[in-house]
């Protein structure tokens, strides 16, 4: 059996001879269920250099959202020396490691795309290097050009009327989470070998190309370790054997995951599930008296810092689909494992705590795996950090759990997957609100007035028949999914074609789940106008070609956010309808088709690219979030939407299905004791009727017009919203996103 | 209809709108059953740019065979500006366009593999750039990397040993001959047009990976068609429409071959079947008076003479398989049509009249293609032309024609492809005759000693016994036969991947047949050796660790050359055996698998190899080259040895069947006349009982060894001898291959 001396006083014995970290976790790790009083202010170390990155992050911000750029190196694992938060502090950082050799210097990755990545620069004023530009154009083809010389013609035009938009085309697709535990359990050195094996076990005798492929691109990870091995060495660290402490632990993990911001730029490059694990090696520190409290706190305080400076060089159109700068830098904390015991640890209160100790944050993604039987004290306080930060979100636990098992990660906003046993191929999302204009317009987009959809016979009637609207929209819908679903075949081909991410793999099983991430944009716009459609009259306006271009409607009609079945199970069909067009078609790798009800922040882009909808949508205004109901849909209190939410089955989602509420602070109470056990009250319940996420803002909607117009407050430097899976500081986000954001559903009473 | 001024007075219908060169050829060429009176001597411009480039030539071989390398510029279709033979003569240049921008100049191409790009420098004294080291190992990866990052172990050991041999992996497969007539007949706007037409066509509504990899591929061919047209106008050439006269139609269709030598080093880069379409335009021009019969010759000399300039950057050890820097510049002329017409036109008495007016030359590679039906006059002259220079070889027309059609090229020295329909993954060798060793010592290799092959049980006997090998043979073929076609599969999928040939394929079908080309090496030691051990005593001789490293056989048996049919069927045997095994796995693409018995000059290399056989071959010398029998076992002269070689049946070795023969001129006749009609009389008889392909030479072994003595000479400047499936000048040769050939059998009696 391989056993290594840094692991003495750790049990068990199956994840030593054979990688498996959560068998590390779940016979190491000490539970915890006393309260907060146990944690430590923030170190002067951590002061100075927290104080340190505020002001740069200052900086940034009064520089137009970009610090400083790279325009003559690519980044890859080895590419920059060392760097530091500040150099004249730099005794001080306990966690070590920058992307570039600057703070909050954003890297040149061209491998997704020259084009794009030299319009980062020029978009925010620099120069991109000519070298490079040559490099890129003549010698090396990148993903942006394969997916575009793939394309069809009605891809480009489904893409361009944005009914299949936010495509990872442009940028990486991001949303694979290496298990950045291993580097940190086993040493690079035990990884290495273990992706040997794998090789040698690779393919049976005949070498099909799925065989080639796979083979490379071990080999590719084994270099990929191998390059990160002599990127910890920069730092004066050799990760080659496992880490022996927590401090080593924390840095081993960190180093594993700055190899992945270092050579792919993702939509979201989460951190994932590291709180538990990290724990045990602070118990055992602890234990020993090796380290304190405080240190604990510090190392956590430290890691959580370098994730708040995790930066990407994006273009416009990026921007405008994800909005403030997000990276997605998911962390966990809490679940119950499957024995029943609660995961919650010292540690998870540490991470919470971090948004106390350094102020309010996006960044990292802090994320609860809620259930209602953890630990009421871990319960009270993660309520007390949403109620005093709205920084963080709840996924719930007991509908993923017994899909991913109980040491999976959250890859982006909300969606799961296996800790170092799966992958996901992002594909963002299909906009059904405009696939139901197409049905009614026989596939003429109502925006540019070209013929996109095929050509099936419009809807001529003055009043829209639900029978004859449903015909024509299952039909509409089944071609988009078609369309859509070829699409991500060759967007996730060229990707691994063309920027593979050897780094993030080497450090997930060679024998990898991969899931088909699809994705569901204007749920809430369909279901209220098809229920118009059904209990209402809806009278179509035309313009001067016959083109529907707006709907009248005339008599009440249910809306989903109600809690009223009759609108609710609209959603329901709709979702199961569109996951089952989906899934008749052949995917990229033999994947498993999933389906999101997620938009991030693109529900406004989207929402701008849509016509009128018959629920009463003005033309070319933002779609309500995710899941979330419609603006102005909810007249019956937060309770009732959160039913309504509740109703959408997870496992016809597993991709996730996100919703986004704002609660008054009076609407949860009038003390903090009152409203963190009503908060707990709401989310106990929300999630034991199944629902699966909630992003939970505790602010009332003064505030927001408040930053809004005075950004310059001291205030608001930090002032951090959850909007569609993810958080942003709300001065970070363009004036019609924070337009968009005022514009949602406070709810005053519960 | 499409219908092009430039086609004034051709018929047809057919080829003016779909692409079909052979339609074209069909229904415009004019037959000739004249002699060789018509042609005329080289022009005054013809002997001056030959002069300068002999001048040329001298210069290269004097600098140890290289004149100069590029180690700056990546080699592309418009990475130079234009280049001459002499710039104070390029006036003359009826046809211009080189591979870099001075003549005999070598290119540098790393897409193959830098490391080869870079030895290849290096090993002759340049060095390569740091820039593009730096490119090519950091940014854009090479089908070498690829390959060594897929295969495995077993495949390295086989590949060490020189079981498998020879592989596409250090160099770029070629043997894809574009149909480059159809730059000069349809111009590249037609060909973007059509290619856009079939990539709009390619896919059904499922985007699968083949379908991916073709609509990327599509992409890039139309690219490559934009940069051909780029390249043409850095000559002052506007390619875009189609030739309007013979003049262009040759200028056309060499930029289209220009391309593919400006874009992939290939072992093989063949011309193809040109020479019928060349004299459908030249008669047209010489019917309108508009240019006389000299100057039809000189364009076809000048053509030549680019041909004969193609060179590449090599590495020792290709060099050490591949001798005397061919490049299988293969150019076919004569072939019988579908029709039972000859395809004999004054054009491929032009071709070969090149060898009289500018000598004898290993490049292009002129291939007749044979038929005892071709008319008397051109069997004779294309007779004499060997008698004269030993430049041309000979495929059998009547047994290809059934299998490939009548517009077939040959792709390599003996490879029949479809031109403009077919592409071929080129797959090197298995050493059979190793295969045997390996089955008598239980996989383990008799030179180094280590266990390769799997590790049966070895014959341990002293005397073999044929039944015992047999059954040990055929098991260990089996071995050998799977692991060839696994590596090849990996190769074709790597060349794909990082060296796809855009510009080839561009002028080939998009709607291809691929075939996936095996090959067999030591056949007739194989075939001796069983025989040896069937029909005679054979010992083995063990060292102290009891593997056999020689064999002492007792008695006679037959051989392979003797026309006995004892012998010959095994040979049979073999071949059927071997391909049905090779048929039995899965091949890259889905492409045809076949095989060959040629074995170029790297019978010396594999020989070199291979332990002692039973046949009496001594331990590590040269095999036999190809499908000839062994040296010393032909015992009853030519016709015998001829005889053998036909019964192999071509069907079942549709990659060709190479047989190379040197006859004394004596053997032939006294006079020029007799040899002339002798000669006919050999080749009407061999390729009429079937046989595939011979290379004739005419000369006596006294030649070649005053020739390897005084390589000064002036009369061995340009000496010619076919070896196997392609011609070299003897002096090109290495020491050791020219005792190669001075020790096979020269025929000195019929």
């Amino acid at each position: 059996m391989t056993d290594y001396t840094q692991w003495e006083g750790f049990e068990g014995r199956i994840w030593k001879d054979e990688i498996n970290v959560r068998d590390f976790i779940q016979k190491n790790y000490k539970q915890y269920e006393g309260d907060e009083s146990f944690l430590t202010d923030p170190t002067e170390a951590t002061n100075k250099l927290w104080t340190a990155l505020q002001k740069l992050q200052k900086e940034e911000r009064a520089n137009g959202g970009i610090l400083d750029m790279e325009t003559e190196v690519v980044s890859s694992l080895t590419s920059y020396g060392p760097g530091y938060i500040d150099e004249s502090l730099k005794d001080l950082e306990k966690v070590v490691g920058l992307q570039t050799d600057k703070p909050l210097k954003r890297a040149f990755m061209p491998f997704g795309g020259i084009r794009m990545a030299e319009e980062a620069c020029t978009s925010n004023g620099y120069t991109p290097s000519e070298k490079l530009h040559e490099i890129f154009t003549k010698y090396s083809r990148t993903h942006n050009q394969g997916v575009f010389d793939a394309y069809t013609p009605e891809m480009k035009k489904a893409r361009h009327s944005h009914i299949i938009t936010g495509l990872p085309d442009t940028y990486g697709r991001g949303r694979i989470v290496g298990d950045y535990r291993r580097v940190a359990l086993y040493g690079i050195d035990y990884l290495i070998e273990k992706k040997k094996e794998d090789l040698s076990n690779c393919g049976d005798r005949t070498m099909t190309d799925d065989v080639i492929r796979l083979r490379e691109e071990i080999s590719r990870q084994i270099s990929a370790l191998k390059g990160l091995k002599e990127m910890a060495s920069i730092y004066g660290f050799d990760i080659s054997q496992p880490a022996k402490n927590a401090k080593e632990a924390v840095q081993w993990l960190y180093f594993g995951y700055l190899g992945a911001v270092k050579t792919q730029n993702g939509a979201a490059m989460s951190v994932g599930r590291i709180s538990t694990f990290l724990d045990i090696y602070i118990e055992r520190d602890l234990e020993a008296k090796l380290i304190t409290e405080e240190e604990a706190q510090e190392l956590i305080d430290h890691l959580v810092m370098k994730f708040r400076m995790v930066k990407f060089a994006r273009i416009p159109s990026y921007n405008q689909l994800f909005s403030g700068d997000p990276v997605w830098a998911t962390l966990e904390v809490a679940g119950i494992g499957m024995d029943g015991r609660s995961m919650v640890t010292k540690n998870d209160y540490r991470f919470l705590h971090t948004l106390e100790n350094m102020g309010p944050s996006p960044e990292p993604n802090l994320t609860v795996l809620y259930s209602s039987a953890l630990p009421e004290n871990f319960k009270k306080y993660a309520s007390k950090i949403s109620i005093n930060t709205s920084s963080i979100q709840y996924e719930n636990d007991d509908v993923m759990k017994p899909v991913w098992g109980d040491d999976y990660s959250i890859c982006c906003c909300v969606s799961a997957t296996q800790t170092g046993k799966e992958m996901q191929f992002f594909g963002a999302r299909a906009n059904l609100a405009k696939c139901l204009l197409y049905a009614i317009n026989g596939g003429v987009d109502e925006k540019e007035h070209n013929q996109v959809g095929p050509a099936y016979k419009p809807i001529t009637s003055e009043y829209l028949d639900y029978d004859e609207v449903m015909d024509k929209y299952i039909v509409m819908l089944d071609w988009l999914a078609e369309l859509y679903v070829n699409t991500l075949n060759l967007i996730q081909y060229m990707h691994d074609k063309y920027y593979y991410e050897e780094e993030e793999m080497a450090l997930i099983d060679t024998d990898v789940r991969r899931t088909f991430a699809t994705g569901i944009a204007g749920f809430s716009h369909v279901i209220d106008s098809l229920s118009a459609i059904k209990y209402a009259k809806v009278k179509v306006v035309r313009d001067e070609t016959g083109l529907a271009v707006g709907y009248e409607t005339e008599g009440d009609f249910p809306k989903y956010g109600n809690d009223d079945d009759r609108a609710d199970e609209i959603g329901e069909w709709l979702l199961k309808t569109f996951l089952k067009m989906i899934k008749k078609h052949h995917t990229y790798r033999d994947s498993e088709a999933t389906t999101s009800i997620l938009t991030i922040t693109s529900n406004v882009v989207y929402g701008k690219a849509t016509g009128a909808t018959p629920d009463g949508r003005e033309a070319f205004t933002p779609f309500a979030p995710g899941a979330s109901p419609s603006y102005g849909a909810e007249e019956n209190g937060l309770l009732a939407s959160l039913n309504s939410v509740a109703k959408i089955p997870y496992h016809w989602a597993l991709d996730g299905i996100s919703n986004t509420q704002t609660m008054n602070p009076n609407a949860l109470g009038h003390s903090e004791n009152e409203r963190i056990n009503n908060l707990v009250q709401v989310l106990d319940g929300y999630f034991d009727q199944g629902a699966h996420h909630l992003n939970v803002n505790v602010f009332g909607k003064d505030k927001l017009l408040d930053a809004m117009e005075h950004p310059e407050k001291e205030e608001y430097a930090n002032f951090t919203i959850r909007v569609s899976g993810y958080a942003v500081k709300f001065i970070d986000l363009t004036r019609e996103q924070q337009l968009d954001v005022i514009s949602r559903t406070c709810h005053e009473h519960m």
